[in-house]
């Protein structure tokens, strides 16, 4: 199968420019001035299939490297499977996701790993990845790491919060920096102080401070910026380059930024939930509301100008990328767990199949540019997380990963359901961004060569998606 | 003429990738997966010329966005014309300058800028572009400006040094930021406290201090943190985006990474000299030798860790890019000039041909990555300057300009004459450089399609290069 | 004549004690367990006069280091004579003001100097020093500088404001500053960019922005950011111990922290007006009532924060001490002659009399401690410009400079004319400061062992204060 | 018994004054005018004794608020009882200390505390009073800290470091610091990353890196800094004021500087090992010699300049006040215990008698003024613990703890063990200071009007010290 997309705007990282894109099979085969005639040979002609992208976008598919499909949580589980969650990706024109397999306490990092390839092996609609969670940093843990990127997993996640459950303490993470370090392996950091974060959460509950509200006021910015300047540091001690994920605090923005201009190894990422929702708005609707937007980091105070502060560190690259951290609940049966007790209501937000449409209204709304805008999505999360050539790039021997996106277009983020006009596809019952209207749309997406999404259908199977091995990040210099 | 460049490594500022390029006369019409076959068609038997880079570096062009060819300085001029500077980039992989056209005190700016014309048409051995010098900042100035876009000039320089020379007071700084702002013209400045140097100038000449050494000692970093600092400051006032040029001590480096952190539009370039030379070494050189170093800014101290400190920042992104400030006096006749008073030697250091092979070695030396190279030499310069799209790309429309970079050739920079052993192309009798030694060799160059250097040979003529018209800075939102 | 000041609480700079304080003629002699017997002797009994100080606070009487008495400025003069001006610093507490001796442009140091003695002697309520203006910085007036010390004057004064009157070109700051490092006289600083003012003043006024409020506008904090670190380089540069009077912007107290945690000598001075008043409320009064608050640096923006940011740094030392800029006009035949052009109101504030009262309230409003209250009004300020031991503190040989001040008592700041409720002495027709209520009360001061105000009553005489000479800075280490 | 000290020069935290001190039993009654008249009346004939100051300076007694007297630790004991050790104290002018009772983990914290009121009553040379420890933070010891301010001890102190030993965790440092922000007490913290350390030694360790220099490799600056901005954002969360007990990394103090910019009540206090020694000179001389320097911090780089920025440190006022933290072992059958492991070596250096002294030789060196060395050695620490007032100035109503310091005598430091030439009085079989000259000396020594220490003689008698209540730091709002 042939197939050539014409006289669209290509755009990159770096600028954009007239070009027509030829795919053979799954693979891009070659980038050409527009006009199908090429040294005389009508290409147009010649393929299978000719999509017509004028006065449209043609970006390379988005890359998500954060999401938790059916992820145990708090007694339940993330709601998207790998089948629901990576089709509403590519709705939304995301064709990798980077997901977490995650090793539980006093598992084996490689049966954690084993069971996360199968519960996606043959579910997903785009192509997947996986991070290592280490939840349990001991020394067989340790060794295991040396193995991970054979495995095509470059990069592994710790968390300074939840004490009980991933939670590693200065010790297990310095240890694991080491390895770090001389692996090559990104160390991706939950950067909030747990300990501390539960001893505000007991005295909160004990006061009657049980809303959702309360979830914010626990999980203080103090307590994010200061885990991760200590993951800074240690980073800095052992030589490990370090991601710190789901970046909300300005404050922990800066620290960033500063470790960065002193030249450390630093990247951060944050998600659409942090540069449009609120800890007021939001998280403080009235009554039980507020649980929708319950996710970790929390929504901050818009007040104290968080949101506009990651706008534009976006925009200077004091943060590289972003993310959804996509692990939705339903309110019924799940959300509602934490009614009358804010901590157990499952943390997470779904946004996997908004992310590209989101920070497109910040092309909009003139936060960025669109080139920053495709850099953001999909070339630099594939150049961090050693995916690039494959991914994140519109040139010949790319994946034929390439979405077609509409500047005149419009997309209504809606409820998810009604009988006959299903406004997102992930599966939850409820939106986290119920009434966003985007001034773009997805209109056709490709996964390795095939059309997945088109004229608002999906069109792909189940098991499309393929696990790709990742190599070491771009930035280890 | 078609041309299709074979088997090579293709580097972009975000990777690299194994592809074949198409050259269709002077533009690029396909980057294509490696391998003659299109479609079936034999790509190589319809081409006139094939070049094979196997092993090679396929990379666009180098952009020096920052020389002064034939520049009248100091009651001399720098010694090379637009028709030696420019044959000198060529060898040295430089497809494009930005040279200065300069409005003198007294003189009205479009005549300073056809000037210029007058000057480089029909000399050039590559295309070349103009910043405009303003050094009469009047009304009449300011409405000369509104006109400078359309001339595709897209930027223009002040300085807050040379007074009575170039000098201009914040009172016209001002009110030239306030132009920036309105038009989009990129504010560049010559960042150092002229009027302060000029007293430690007298001063030191008065204790009989002068050796070239002393040039170092009166330009001090504090007066060119100071002068970045104020020029940030007015911009942060008029909301002008501001490129500071050659930014050689680490205390201006930090102003300017505090800037951006706040989310300010400013963006700084260096040149080689600051990388690797210093004010011991070189500026130090026993005898009148250190006059060969004597440019401003300054080199700076070694043991104070300014060059260290700017490798760090090109790697972080904290420094945008690297130019030469390309020019070049010989010692005999010029910089002799100032034997027994340092303040009367010509100012400037001729590089312009051997930014590409300097930057490299950083590469070579683990400073920054393969992709950083290409991108601080050719396109963020592209983009800084309104020419990416045509320059600083390999992409279908770019121009065919193309460096052939072998990472197994060795390049000697040594002296300048002798019969049989030209080591540099520069009109110099000496070179800045000599004695290094670079891991790497500009094979072919291509401009505009045709092949101007290859096999150690020139092959172009003069006039080959032509003006290209400069749209606004990508870096504007 | 021996005075006893009995069972009031002394407070210092670093705590407070019950003492008596025993006064031989003009000069302290004692500090004593309260209780009027001192190894037997009854010292009450000795005594021509006991003040009973019971439940009140016994305070070094209040140095203000900044006042401009009968200044010419802008067509006028300041209203306040040193007779008027002084008499009203003693009505609040001040026993010692440091005036600014101008040497005018054209003129010769000791020239203006003299013409200050002329205008001071045998008018003053209080002891005086000056500070010198070098308003014609020039190789006379850098020999003058020489002999400035045997004067008793300890420092001088550079503007980097009011081009064409008082401003200091950067050339002439950098020589004045080598001076200061050479002979220890501190360097003061007006620090805002002159120039660059000006070309926001005519530009708005062409606007047909010719309220008062426009004179914030114009004076940017960047204005005064970027002076007041172009000061602190030049001083770096020099060695320079440098005084920045009047801070009014965060960001200008922001340089200033930053210069001293890096261990350079750099001191900031702000004034009342900075920590109360706001360029919205006040300078943005309707009509012409702006006027009253017309000072440089102006008032600033209360919704940018800089007024809480000043207290912040009172408290913590990164600004070291309060003084006035008194430089009173009558609205009647001097504010008014800004009406319809905001840049002809002459600039000053009228305060002399109300720092203690303002500041005390500090403490009142959990500002800052009783002890900081004393160190920021009287302490520092002696130890800055060289008059501690007689002035700034309560120990044996110390002036007889006292303030009785009692914290039930009460003072209401009104307006200064009507038959009977005068409720201020300076030689102004409104007061900047109407409304404003103190919780405490100033109710005995002592000059020299000279009770001068007492139960609301001045009872000193025309002449009682005398030219005091000041040594080097205590800070110059 | 009353005393006048005649003559001398009274040096407080704010300046200098020639005056007369008159002490009436244990109490300071008088500051006055020298000559022994007052009111007609001679003192010098009214009084037991007279010591004539000429040419001296007459302070108050030292403070020192860190000490470990006889403290258990790593299965021995700080070789220093509270009699050899205060009475080293007095033998350097320090007149009173502030120990660390103990809570041991199981432990009572008012069980603690008596224990150690059970040690020092009767034995010390000199008054003491006491900081908490808080080994066990637990509910139980949540409550005890509201009593501990009516025992006169308002401070705690926790571990950062020494799991299983001293160590608190994140959740217990949040309690203990809601607790500090509630009552007032001070929280003192021992900020290392124990857990992280122990990580490192262990590697060290197993590596047969076993000589004292490795301990301070261990406990690496990122190390010291990273726990000081935890406990620095730990107190922004809640409050609480926080003191930051020998600080010896240069990037733990730009934390403290930086929190202190931003208003936050955060103090430091360094020590002379700091001040003076290095890593490279004294942990790693030759053999286990470098096992006399085993402290912790540890003692830091010279290259890297912590030195140098402590030292600059204490004159801006970033770091407060210098303590001892005195915690003496012998080298024979104490240190010697970490032969083959420096993880057995026990903490500790011995300094209580040369505090005074190695801070005067910065006043000679250059470093700090005269009246900085009061402030740092005496007055801060007495205004830091509450205890101002009584101690840390000369004036009326303080205890006479009175030091004469003679700038012309001078000091050796030496080793303590010989028959006639004893060179220090600590409990220990070396000198950590041996080599030491100081150009001044301490003649005479007052403890609440008892000379202790003259002409080179202890003249107390053990339990002439007192226990003193403390009351909340000066330093609150």
């Amino acid at each position: 199968m042939k197939t050539l997309i014409q006289n669209g705007t290509v755009v990159s990282a770096t600028g954009r420019v007239q070009a027509d894109v030829l795919i053979d099979g799954e693979i891009i085969v070659a980038v050409l001035a527009p006009g199908s005639a090429l040294l005389g040979n009508d290409l147009a002609a010649s393929v299978d299939r000719v999509i017509d992208a004028t006065g449209k976008y043609v970006i390379p598919g988005g890359v998500d490297a954060h999401t938790h499909m059916q992820l145990p949580f708090g007694g339940t589980a993330a709601s998207d499977t790998f089948e629901t969650g990576t089709r509403a990706a590519a709705w939304g024109g995301t064709t990798t996701i980077v997901d977490f397999a995650v090793q539980s306490y006093g598992q084996r990092v490689f049966d954690g790993l084993a069971a996360w390839h199968e519960k996606a092996a043959g579910n997903c609609a785009i192509d997947y990845g996986f991070h290592q969670i280490i939840g349990d940093l001991n020394e067989d843990s340790l060794q295991a790491m040396d193995g991970l990127l054979d495995e095509g997993v470059s990069s592994f996640k710790l968390f300074m919060a939840y004490p009980g459950v991933f939670y590693s303490d200065d010790a297990q993470i310095l240890r694991a920096m080491q390895k770090s370090a001389e692996t090559g392996l990104m160390t991706m950091m939950h950067a909030e102080n747990g300990p501390a974060i539960d001893v505000l959460v007991t005295q909160l509950l004990a006061q009657g401070k049980t809303d959702p509200y309360y979830h914010g006021v626990a999980r203080a910015w103090q307590l994010e910026e200061e885990a991760t300047h200590r993951a800074i540091m240690l980073a800095n001690l052992t030589g490990a380059p370090l991601y710190v994920v789901h970046v909300s605090a300005k404050q922990a923005v800066e620290q960033i930024a500063a470790a960065r201009d002193l030249g450390q190894n630093v990247f951060g990422e944050t998600c659409p939930q942090y540069l449009y929702l609120s800890l007021e708005e939001n998280l403080g609707a009235p009554g039980f509301e507020g649980a929708k937007w319950v996710c970790s980091t929390p929504l901050r105070s818009r007040a104290e100008g968080h949101q506009d502060h990651l706008w534009q560190s976006l925009r200077t690259n004091d943060i590289q990328m972003v993310s959804t951290d996509h692990c939705p609940f339903c309110m019924k049966g799940q959300k509602e767990l934490g009614r009358g007790d804010f901590s157990k209501i499952p943390n997470g937000i779904g946004s996997v199949e908004h992310r590209l449409d989101l920070l497109y209204q910040g092309v909009v709304n003139g936060r960025i540019t669109l080139e920053r805008w495709v850099e953001i999505t999909s070339t630099t999360p594939a150049r961090m997380f050693g995916l690039y050539g494959r991914k994140g790039v519109i040139q010949p021997g790319a994946d034929g990963d390439i979405v077609i996106y509409d500047p005149n277009g419009h997309t209504s983020i809606g409820l998810p359901v009604n009988g006959n006009g299903k406004t997102h596809h992930m599966n939850m019952d409820y939106s986290a961004w119920e009434g966003y209207e985007i001034d773009g749309h997805v209109d056709t997406v490709l996964s390795r060569g095939k059309i997945v999404i088109d004229d608002n259908a999906y069109l792909g199977v189940k098991g499309d998606g393929r696990f790709v091995k990742r190599g070491l990040s771009q930035y280890l210099i």
